[in-house]
């Protein structure tokens, strides 16, 4: 197991233009103010002041969870400030920082819930989100001492975690034994890094060990859960399945596979992949998004793929890639880096809107807008994913995330082992990096052409996509495991040849039997009701007619035009097969990722096969 | 409007062998002892000695809608008296309606939960179906008297209904204008035949002129209803969508139809035809099932044919089937024949079993058994239908429903119209009628062969299906509306040719698109996991390969072998389309009606067509 890999953090590279530079410069232009804006509106920043009296008057009061929207706030702003300071924009993360320190407990516990309500079940109920929010701060700490070298955060999260240690390890006087929403084992991991304090390391390893093993009171967490929500229901290094909550599985998985890295832990890598097949031959979505279900915004069965009310939490598809990367860290196995690009193209940045300011929590692979509010006969309705973006949610766990992702997206790019360079994915951009130098030219994925050059590196190895059919480079190579290994050159030049494809599901997945998705690299597409006179659903595709391409600056990839035919209505609901006209017609594909940015209209990954 | 055509009702019929033959045997021998069994268990009679005294030792109390269900029985079970008198069936007839006509109050009121529960809000609450149970008790007195003579019930109603004649349209003091769930109202029309007194009938207009006039408080009916929900959104004469509760819908437009024709109006005539355009057009599976939504038990909007979760309530299918005959009354067009055919010989009789002793409630067109129960991480769980048929249920309207159906079958066989004998249907059987006979020679819908004989009628019109794209006749024919008018003839043979077709859905029924289903005549088939080695779910069907037909007795109908295909699993998700293999292998159809009776299966009627 033993991993000599290292990470060549995002802020060593700078991206420049290309199709990653254009999402941070929006990012960093139109979203971080954004998503201030709106939390700053629904008082997520007003209750940092924990004045009691204040919501009182005002009729409103904190919530458990909006500490982790804050800290992601944070974390977002901090990673922008890696590309740029900016004294405006760490004013008001600095205000933010001033206000939780000043509210701080003298034994370090803080909650801007928990300090003024119910404080006497402090640490005692598993499904109130403390360490969760603890963890969200820890991860800001850390990337905001990074970005700026200013401490105050991390001291205040030092301090709190040092409770922490006290009342579950040392005094085992909480509620419960492990966090009911995980977040925290990975932020220890961080914290650990960045001060150099085994202690930290040790909590995260205690949570892991722990889960699955207590806990099972159900009592003291959710009365309609069961013990796989929460990633209960077996000790971790025993899980074969992803099960429950997925969000919550993405972040123990990402836990998991940094403790197998920092304590050479060989069943904790061993459960970590094969999890990862489990998630990702069974269990995902082509858009990489995972947890189909509402109910528990949980995982359910394998090939279980409903489309029109898939769930896939944006946030827990970017929290796929990030597991993805943490594995890339550990193997150099390209399967890891294929997933966490099919995650951050598709269903992470579906999340998004393309202007910046607006979010889906859920992400549909089709949108069939008759079915929403269709039935008029009773207020009761069938739930539906929201078919527009919203600027804020309820639960905006989201909109923080997808910013924060966004802005360190270059974490995704470089490790380094033993004098070798592994080049895990293709962005525009420059990086530096312990003396040595890196530049990557790419328009990737308009196209797949990739010129790379890289100082100080004996060997350079790049993950070829699992989609790319046949490539051409500068240099000979040796292929193994998803990489092709370069050895003893510094400039080189690949071309990943890109053409659009179309794809079909395996058997399993019930809901595109007979269907086909269109894809390009690896990006998803999809049809739209805006691009269309007709009713999208009733189109077949061709798929071995020629497909046209174009590019379209708005949403800066390649467009297609491929041969579609609708079935003539006749007038009436059922016809024999021999009777009925097929019209050729063309069919518009768009990416994915940029649906619904064009007014409510119907959408539609996959289409019948004509 | 003015209609001369005649009905010839059920009684004048006994059908012989063949497929109802068999069907009214098996309901006649099993079917009517099953229900009464199940419902004397679940206390459904006992609640008819309205003894709050017994119920509260016993802890149990009567429900607001079980006479209903009681009436339903005795209704069915004097439906197979006209087959063939039988003292043990009587005997417990006669002690049911001994019970009922006992606690009938000096008022004529009686409802087994209002006589001794809640007895202030008699009338007074929209929701509580006393008048629905009342309209089916009449059906029951209706019934039964003309199978035995016996006029206890007959009495009881008529006393019953001088009550509701007083509350309702004398003094306006119910708590409501017209009933919360449709059926006195066709009810009252039969009670009119049976008297010859007009007042049932005019109660009958009342209740039906009334209809979306009033009753908009929905406080006094349920809290989750609309006005769509019991068809109170508008006048009925207005209404031109079929909209809410699908069995409500059903009942309220077969009485529509039998004012039509009592009155001669011409305005709730063209509104039954509007509306059933509606339904056959829009709104109604191949299987002929309507009201596709659980939430309301509703229809929803045009073409919402969701395959899985189909509510399509056996209750509602039935009936959409009688009034079907009740148009066929009105006017001879072959649509109303070929709607009726289409709901009877699928979805109706897929809620009984072959063996005639369990029910379905829901009829869905798949069962994916995967998805039940799939998810593991939450106690809350989706809704799916239930794919193994039940012996009673909590609401078991449609035990009994189905059993009165299948023994009153042959009501939609004729009618005549000065000196034209309508044959609307085809069964096995003779029947004098007013001195006149018919025989029916044919083992429809095993093929298409019919010999008629017919004495003491000029003409003679057969309804030509719509399935039937040619047939032979001995003699010359006009074709009108869908009926072939044969003069002059007593004797007749005509062969409706019957092979196995794929038909398709409109365009805007999104859920099928790209998919097929196999038909034979009126009969939708589908295919079952227990006859195939491979997940159903993953064929498609070559709908231009030749079609094998065999004979299978446990059917009582053909079963087909069509040339099918799987996709070859290779482990991935997502494969490129072109590296796809496909594999030859046989699929096995059998009828739809006939589905979930070897053992809990894979089921669907449509499948993706290669």
């Amino acid at each position: 197991m033993e991993t000599t890999m290292k990470h060549i953090p995002f802020y060593n590279t700078k991206l420049e233009g290309s199709f990653w530079g254009e999402k941070q410069r929006v990012s960093r232009e139109v979203t971080i103010d954004a998503v201030y804006d709106r939390f700053e509106e629904t008082k997520r920043f007003a209750a940092l002041r924990c004045d009691l009296a204040e919501q009182e008057r005002d009729s409103w009061s904190s919530h458990i969870f909006w500490d982790s929207d804050t800290a992601k706030w944070i974390e977002g702003a901090a990673f922008a400030l890696e590309h740029k300071r900016d004294g405006r924009l760490e004013a008001k993360v600095d205000a933010l920082i001033a206000d939780m320190c000043r509210n701080q407990l003298d034994n370090g516990y803080y909650n801007s819930y928990y300090n003024i309500y119910d404080t006497h079940n402090r640490f005692k109920l598993r499904g109130e989100h403390e360490l969760y929010c603890l963890g969200h701060i820890i991860e800001a700490a850390v990337a905001y001492y990074h970005a700026t070298g200013k401490d105050q955060l991390l001291n205040f999260v030092e301090r709190y975690t040092e409770l922490v240690i006290k009342v579950f390890m040392e005094e085992g006087s909480a509620g419960f034994v492990t966090p009911g929403h995980e977040e925290i084992e990975l932020a220890l991991v961080k914290l650990y890094h960045t001060t150099g304090k085994e202690k930290y390391l040790k909590l995260s390893k205690f949570f892991i060990d722990n889960r699955g093993c207590n806990d099972r009171d159900l009592a003291k967490f959710y009365p309609w859960a069961t013990p796989y929500y929460a990633q209960d229901h077996l000790p971790v290094r025993e899980q074969t399945t992803a099960e429950g909550h997925s969000v919550r599985a993405m972040y123990l998985y990402m836990a998991m596979a940094d403790l197998a890295r920092e304590f050479n832990d060989e069943s904790l890598f061993n459960a970590c992949h094969t999890l990862f097949k489990n998630v990702t031959e069974k269990r995902m979505y082509i858009t990489g998004g995972v947890g189909s279900s509402r109910l528990g915004e949980a995982f359910t069965v394998d090939y279980d793929m409903q489309n029109e009310k898939a769930y896939t939490e944006t946030c827990a598809t970017l929290a796929l890639a990030l597991w993805c990367r943490r594995m890339s860290q550990l193997k150099a196995l390209g399967a890891y880096g294929d997933v966490a690009e099919q995650a951050m193209y598709n269903g992470s940045l579906s999340g998004v809107s393309i202007d910046g300011d607006s979010f889906f929590y859920e992400n549909p692979l089709a949108v069939d807008l008759k079915n929403h509010g269709k039935n008029r006969a009773t207020t009761d309705s069938e739930s539906y994913p929201l078919s527009q973006r919203l600027q804020v949610f309820g639960c905006s766990c989201c909109p923080p995330n997808i910013m924060r992702f966004v802005n360190s997206i270059a974490d995704f790019l470089y490790t380094e082992d033993n004098g070798t360079l592994y080049v895990h994915h293709y962005m525009n951009g420059t990086t530096s990096y312990e003396g040595k130098s890196i530049r990557q030219s790419t328009s990737y994925p308009v196209d797949g052409k990739v010129s790379l050059e890289a100082t100080g590196y004996n060997k350079i190895a790049l993950r070829v996509p699992a989609w790319c059919e046949s490539f051409e480079a500068s240099a000979d190579y040796e292929m193994k495991d998803g990489y092709a290994y370069f050895s003893g050159v510094s400039k080189l030049t690949v071309d990943f040849h890109t053409e659009p494809r179309f794809v079909v599901s395996a058997p399993g997945i019930h809901e595109n039997a007979g269907k086909t998705a269109l894809m390009y690299g690896p990006i998803v597409y999809c049809i739209e009701g805006v691009d269309h006179e007709d009713d999208i659903f009733s189109y077949s595709v061709d798929v071995s007619a020629e497909v046209r391409t174009s590019f379209d600056s708005y949403f800066g990839l390649p467009t297609f035009t491929a041969e579609g035919y609708i079935k003539s209505a006749n007038g009436a609901l059922y016809s024999n097969v021999k009777d009925m006209r097929y019209e050729k017609k063309p069919l518009h594909f768009i990416p994915y990722y940029a649906m619904e940015n064009r007014g409510e209209t119907d959408m539609t990954v996959w289409l019948p096969m004509k």
